[in-house]
């Protein structure tokens, strides 16, 4: 079996880790092509990963490029059409969450997939690739806890990235896109049904910054789900010891709780400070693991044809329940 | 000094622990007379616990006992009328919460009580004096988390014990009374602000028979407070594993976790099921050490006339918040 | 029934407590009478326990106070001389560990005991009454673990008080009697053997006033018993987050670990030290429940006749494992 | 830089885990001959990891293959001698622990190693790379708990391998060489000082098995180091949750606990059998991570020319310590 040649598309903070994994920790891919705006990521391509083929030009290197596939790390904004174009020069595809910010662009793109059935495109939702999130579908699946009747989730970052986001809540959609569109596909996955009121409560209570585009730096939401079912979902950008991302699933015969202490390794320090752990700082810390099974479960999916785990219509779910829980936590009122 | 005289009013399945704790692990206090309508309960206050005074007659008991204080463990029903009884007779009152079902019997005892300022009244919110929660205030009090933005917190019972609570939900005033009124307590204690809003979900997932009721087996809240704080609250009465309450704060520069793990004792057993720890079984077991906490600090308030941690005022705001969420849980919409 | 009537005898910081938990939070029993050499002691038993019958000499208190039980919170050097004594005034004894700090004192204690079959005499191993440690007891003899093959124990203080300790080394018996009797006690309950053989190591790595006496800051020990189990223990003043006791039981089928950390409460904090528990600061703050249910274990053992669980052999066993286990570490060689 | 051209030998159970991390996982490496003496591990080679030059003959293989570098997972009766030839025929080695059952063997490899100071030779003690160990490395190193006195450390494998272990016995070189000469490696690295005296004991419990041949199921040791610290030891093959490593590091300043759960996933499971986690149930599940990062170390000290963390010397003296072990296990006397 030949490697799948791969283009990778934008090599900022987390391209440059999807890059290296796909080309140093994933089996049966090459990365024979990469392409940023950014000349010094090209250098990095070129020298570090030893990526021949360069291009500044997205158009440029889907018709040059000898590539099966693209990666896409690029800004959200971008992904619908970037897609597109990706399935029309007949690659496959794989794309970082969200989708987009808005089920219009969504639909476009499962309109455009819908007439290429034969190749893969997926959206990065990280968390399901976790050794542990996956264990606890198992479980799930396994009938452990019964039927799921309450899924509790959480994306919480350490304060001192919080003022450094600041400046991209304009174009990032927010905590809700960038945070939570994470728990609210966790909560369609674990629970097995769409979303359909919500309500939304928090504020911008250290970090004032955030109040200019209405958003917050801690806040909650509870939904209900059509199943009966219902989440609660907790954003923090506050965090002092590290980044805390945990979620419950409560069933009727059971509880499974992932991740309760973020502990960055195995340690456990004895000290003046009491018995502690140190935390993971980010979420590259807590899933670094999850984004290399993830790239290789991509080009398992291509190389095999097997349907990815997460499909477009679940990336489209989750930006429509960003979009209504946007709204929730704007107007403050319940919405659906 | 003088030990405190005590009367106890009900020796049901609570009433016993507190008299035991009373009797036998509370300094300052003699328990000289008991009440109650069960000719069982008459029995065993005379003949184990060797109270020689007892009555069927609450009044009886008022006019006729050589006592200080009245400890009330009796139906909720009750409380109000039997504390103003009390208070009207000069003594001091320690009453299980909650203090009523409805505001206005709250603010009739409130207004009784503003007549008599040398009696202690209380209402008996144990997780207050659990030596973990009460930490966790001496840590907010001395600054370690910042300001407490976020309470969640809540109430898991053992499933057990469920189908055996239906034919109370009539009386009980239901899960928000009888078991989110301690979260609630918790929420204003921490918070340091009163509830404004709130919303609700949940269903009855499992036991079938709340339905009648409109009461829930799993139950999820959100409440927005005056000073911009925000609580969660969630009860279930369906967990296998044990009674599970746990409170969490989130303050601007940390959090404190209270219980999320709720051992029986410090054993962990490594078997085939992995590592694990047995669960405390229900809030007697949980709360054991607080039960005799509370009446100790109950006794010795009335010695030195130090006001309780946990005022009638603080207990009629616990119904006020309670009755909301009750008909936030109810009509399923933002109530406030 | 009558009160069980007691006279304590010693009441210093650990006195003090024993006789708090007599007085306020056991049944059956009156704190009728104290003894003690010091003064103010007798002082704060007078006028804050409100025992009336104080006495500076023991033989008086023997001869004169309308007493049952002696409690002895004494010295080691004195426990033999004035158990016997109290044996033959007639009285039930519990006595604070160790027995004796030589097999021939202790050999004349139960010799004397076996005189007086219906006098209850027992040694505060108070750790045999730690709910934790108890649910072990329990967990072993439902077959949980199987054939219990090793024990790992540990006696770990706060270098807070290492140094005041040093001048109590000469007549404390050093380490061994004083920390590792606990753990040998453990060890032969938990495999149900005697110690045949003993090899032990360690030094003064940080607090030199020790070595004056050829005792040790860290050390550790390995023992077989004569069923094939083993044993190994651990000792040290140098601990900087709290008071660590620790037991770990091998079984042939599963393992049991007792306190693995010595979280102070149910409080967990996140903040820029990690996730972290604050921990016991010294054996009161993990052992104050096992205090109070040991004495009332021996008040109830003194009304109805029974056994106590550890009996004057059991404490022999102890101080003749204790000082072998010295021997070894003096020498450095295997004894036994 | 070119890829570092590797001949891997043995592609057994652990030689297939190797070579799919330096296949897929290593940057900088291409695994281009492969060398057993089954046919099937061969085939396995060439068809799953596309390895295109295989043989039979180690010595064909060193004579032959375009290789720099070997990678040793083949039996330990065999590892000295290859060492030597592959040194000599100008590669760099990585070979599997233990370098070898004596210490006359690891001295001849030590011998001819030095004769090529340009040749990288490692020997593959996994624990130091895993991420918690060289945490409390780094931790160390960095005075977190002042000066290491006292390493605790044990490997206790799965009860359902052992019977199978047995016949590997005779020449293994048995637990001590096989499950300890990991810990014994590790408390020379963190204490930083050479083992002087042993004392070991234990038995065969449940697996019989193990008699024949003097070796133990369950076993514990005591070491003394030249610089004062000591070592404690326990070796197990009985456990019913799972592969239980941990260490302990205790310093006169803070102690370190690594892997005191070992917990297969952050998952944790709340039913029935209370709160639980499911354990990793081998050594590839718990340092499977550690594999590829120790792989990844070889390969980056062979292009750069830095001395790998763990040389010969290392090794020979764990293989010293592991002799000294066994023979105080075998003799039950203290050995050194």
């Amino acid at each position: 079996m030949q490697n799948l040649k791969i283009g990778i598309v934008g090599l900022g903070r987390l391209g440059k880790r999807h890059a290296e994994n796909l080309v140093h920790r994933v089996s049966g891919a090459s990365v024979t092509a990469a392409c940023s705006i950014v000349e010094d990521e090209l250098h990095f391509a070129r020298n570090t990963l030893n990526i021949r083929d360069t291009y500044q030009d997205y158009d440029a290197m889907l018709a040059q490029a000898d590539i099966e596939a693209v990666f896409l790390v690029t800004s959200t904004s971008l992904h619908a059409e970037q897609i597109i174009k990706a399935l029309e020069a007949g690659k496959h595809v794989f794309c970082e969450k969200p989708l987009a910010l808005n089920v219009e662009d969504c639909q476009k793109v499962v309109d455009v997939a819908a007439r290429y059935p034969q190749q893969i495109a997926t959206i990065g939702f990280v968390r399901r690739f976790d050794p542990s999130y996956a264990e606890a579908r198992r479980l799930i699946d396994a009938g452990a806890i019964g039927q799921p009747i309450l899924v509790r989730s959480q994306t919480v970052d350490l304060d001192d990235f919080a003022e450094f986001q600041i400046p991209f809540t304009a174009t990032s959609g927010g905590f809700v896109h960038d945070m939570w569109v994470h728990d609210l596909d966790l909560a369609r996955w674990y629970l097995g049904s769409e979303m359909t009121r919500a309500f939304a409560i928090g504020g911008c209570y250290k970090h004032k910054g955030f109040e200019q585009y209405n958003d917050a730096d801690n806040a909650s939401a509870l939904c209900q789900y059509a199943n009966g079912g219902n989440a609660y979902f907790f954003a923090s950008r506050t965090a002092q010891h590290g980044h805390d991302t945990r979620t419950e699933i409560v069933g009727t015969e059971g509880i499974l709780k992932i991740g309760h202490t973020p502990s960055a390794t195995r340690v456990q320090i004895c000290d003046r400070a009491g018995a502690r752990t140190e935390c993971v700082q980010d979420f590259f810390g807590r899933f670094e693991d999850a984004f290399r099974i993830e790239a290789q479960a991509f080009v398992d999916c291509a190389h095999t044809g097997t349907a990815p785990i997460c499909d477009l219509k679940d990336a489209m779910a989750a930006t429509s329940d960003a979009v209504i829980l946007t709204q929730a936590y704007k107007t403050g009122e319940v919405v659906g």
